[in-house]
């Protein structure tokens, strides 16, 4: 049921059964892992759509690598028989020579299809957009769009929604296979479509086109141009992939590792090393401020070193609040839940919510303080601790908005960065109370 | 196409067409701000279809609360015209005094599908299937399916694709609709069926289900019990609410911020205290470690006062490591990216990682080091920064795995969590070098 066991079976027979019936993920999973040109050799014992149903699962850098080991013209066959969204995305990522060279072999109408599809900016949902879908003219009957549908055939996929288009392409309205297999034989698709379909422009980040498919549960999202006419459809099950993609990314990125271009299975060390160290010496700086303020008070410091017992304790809880609070913005900016307009009233709820944790931190860390270093100090803690909880939480609710006021992603609010700034202010404000106030209580 | 602008909009004609015509996802967020009362009064007003639509897409807290606010006969016409798997769910999050109330009101097939669907435990695949699809015996033939799939015609959804089950309800196989639709009309629904369908068992995490479907780009999933009977299926579009609420999960326990029962808009003050304050006050013991490393060694610090300023830039770069080390790992653990038994293969790909972050950020601290406390100094930060960044990093890549091993959630293994630990470990490390070496060197 989940990946089969093709690795361990050595009966030839068993294995050339499983390429051709196992499942196209299970067997695009092994092929993976063998060299690129074992697999282009192992590929093209196989049946051509059997080929490109495998090929369209394998993973970027491997379908890449499998591509390039191959012949041109049993490339030029694959390609030609892929779906349109799965050779445009191949086409993409191999370079300049290999793409010259694939071209010429090509028929014309492909070369112009993966030309077209291509050409969208990675990233927006005209990047993950398939051609593979049916169009119907306005004045069609339910038999002959059955009929149509019946000889375009067109992948599984797609051909669940059609499109209803004027003479210029402009989507008029969908309708779905279920109602044309239901309907009266001689109603129009002008009757049967859905008016005003949600749809997505092809410039529009593709994470929008993932969220409306989510939120209006779409099988798929027709895409237009900017003069409203239908370019591509993007599809559920691609949908599901952009949605985890974007959550993995957002995940990295909170934990201030930058976006990998494969995963992190199969990624190299140097790509690895490549996607940490830029954040961790940015995050150096920030240390240092803590370090300056510290060096600072190294007078009160030296005057009351039971001082420094309690500091990991405070600027450390500061760090973890302002954490939670920028993980719960981040992820809910992420998903529609709050937008940029409900800044105001998150702000007061989060200091609300800040107030009481740094209240209870405090009757927390008050009764540690008085009985490692008196009542005194257990005082100048426990202001701090209320104070810096509530400074934390308001930086770190508030970083991801003022990124994404700025047009930069929520996500770079990461816990590392928010605990940076968090640390630096939790050494600023302990460190000055104690200043203020111990000179005066003892 | 995004949210109609329904509240600003005063004419009550239009207000009237939207909630009748507006797609059911933005006539629900209207509803979902209303008073319950008021709601419930409103969508009395509208077609039961229509109303049950609407239903489906209410959240949890709203949907319940209007429900409880009807009347019990509107209530219980409201339910049976819901879809299976919804009405299940708010069936789960009634309390027993309003389901007892509700189910003498329903026909008894209904009360019974209601019951066996919401038996199943919170988080399994049975959780979120629902029992709207359709099932043909394996002699039917194409055209005789299409006829019996026209007049049950069952939710949008679910009639894409068909289970072929025998007498005893075990499946079979699958057939699409498209399948049905371009077959010879006398083919029979055995010649049809893809065999052994991938599936899922009722009580396997509703996370593996939603895996399962956007690995093997489903339209829904069939589950079977434990005698592989077919009992239900789970379609795309739930698939695609699990997973983003998965990657809402991981992300909050990333944040060490407890999962929330409903989104962060709408959550209350006490609600997020809760989910916050038990991780604030479990990570005060980490830093309170931290606090007696550095009580321990009050003699070295006040003999080199000097190597305090250094302190935060290198226990945060520890910290900060490791917490790059725990995201990518509990993320790729969540995504089946990487499973247990690739441990010890990540162990060594990340030490050689963090090696050479160590490296980078030692040469990077020692000229700090150099210039603000002598070469001496210098020569200890360094020293203590590869050995941080590496024990930081190893730690952080470990904790998930062993969370997993001990079947606890990787994503426990947060960024704050393993900054404590690694805080706490950066202490020991950085004086124990510095009490050992500089004595010698100065």
């Amino acid at each position: 049921m989940n990946a089969t066991p093709l690795t361990g079976t050595l009966d030839p027979d068993i294995i050339r059964a499983q390429l051709r019936l196992g499942h196209a993920a299970d067997v695009a999973e092994m092929f993976a892992t063998l060299p690129p040109a074992e697999a282009a050799g192992l590929l093209a014992t196989l049946p051509v759509k059997r080929q490109a149903e495998l090929f369209g699962y394998l993973p970027p850098p491997a379908h890449t690598a499998v591509a390039v080991a191959m012949r041109r013209e049993h490339l030029a066959r694959l390609v030609s028989a892929m779906s349109h969204d799965e050779r445009a995305d191949l086409f993409r990522d191999l370079d300049d020579d290999h793409r010259e060279a694939l071209l010429p072999a090509l028929a014309q109408a492909e070369r112009e299809d993966i030309r077209r599809l291509a050409a969208y900016a990675e990233g927006t949902a005209g990047s993950v957009m398939t051609s593979d879908y049916a169009t119907l003219p306005p004045d069609l009957t339910a038999r002959a769009a059955l009929d149509r549908l019946r000889v375009e055939a067109p992948d599984r996929e797609t051909i669940y929604d059609a499109y209803v288009v004027d003479a210029r392409r402009r989507l008029l309205g969908v309708v779905s296979l279920r109602q044309i297999v239901l309907a009266n034989a001689r109603a129009s698709m002008a009757e049967l479509m859905r008016r005003d379909p949600i749809s997505v422009r092809a410039d529009a980040p593709r994470k929008e086109a993932a969220n409306r498919i989510a939120r209006y549960d779409l099988l798929a999202l027709p895409v237009l141009d900017a003069d409203d006419r239908l370019v591509g459809i993007v599809t559920a099950d691609d949908a599901m992939d952009v949605q985890q993609q974007e959550a993995t990314e957002d995940f990295h990125r909170v934990g201030t590792v930058s976006p990998l271009a494969e995963g992190v299975k199969s990624a190299g060390i140097f790509l690895l090393y490549r996607a940490r160290i830029a954040w961790l010496v940015v995050l150096v700086f920030g240390n240092l401020f803590s370090g300056l303020g510290i060096a600072a008070f190294e007078d009160t410091i030296q005057a009351h070193i039971a001082l420094v017992f309690f500091l990991p304790l405070l600027i450390g809880s500061g760090g973890n609040a302002g954490s939670q609070a920028a993980t719960l913005m981040v992820r809910a900016l992420a998903t529609d839940d709050v937008r940029l307009s409900d800044w105001s009233r998150m702000l007061a709820r989060e200091a609300a919510v800040a107030g009481l944790l740094g209240l209870s931190m405090a009757l927390a860390v008050s009764l540690v303080g008085i009985v490692r270093a008196g009542p005194e100090v257990a005082l100048v803690v426990s202001l701090a601790m209320v104070l810096i909880v509530l400074v934390g939480s308001l930086v770190g609710m508030s970083l991801p908005f003022v990124l994404a006021r700025l047009r930069l992603d929520p996500a770079t609010a990461s816990a590392p960065l928010v605990t940076s700034i968090a640390d630096a202010l939790g050494v600023l404000i302990y460190f000055g109370i104690a200043t203020t106030l111990l000179p005066l209580l003892l």
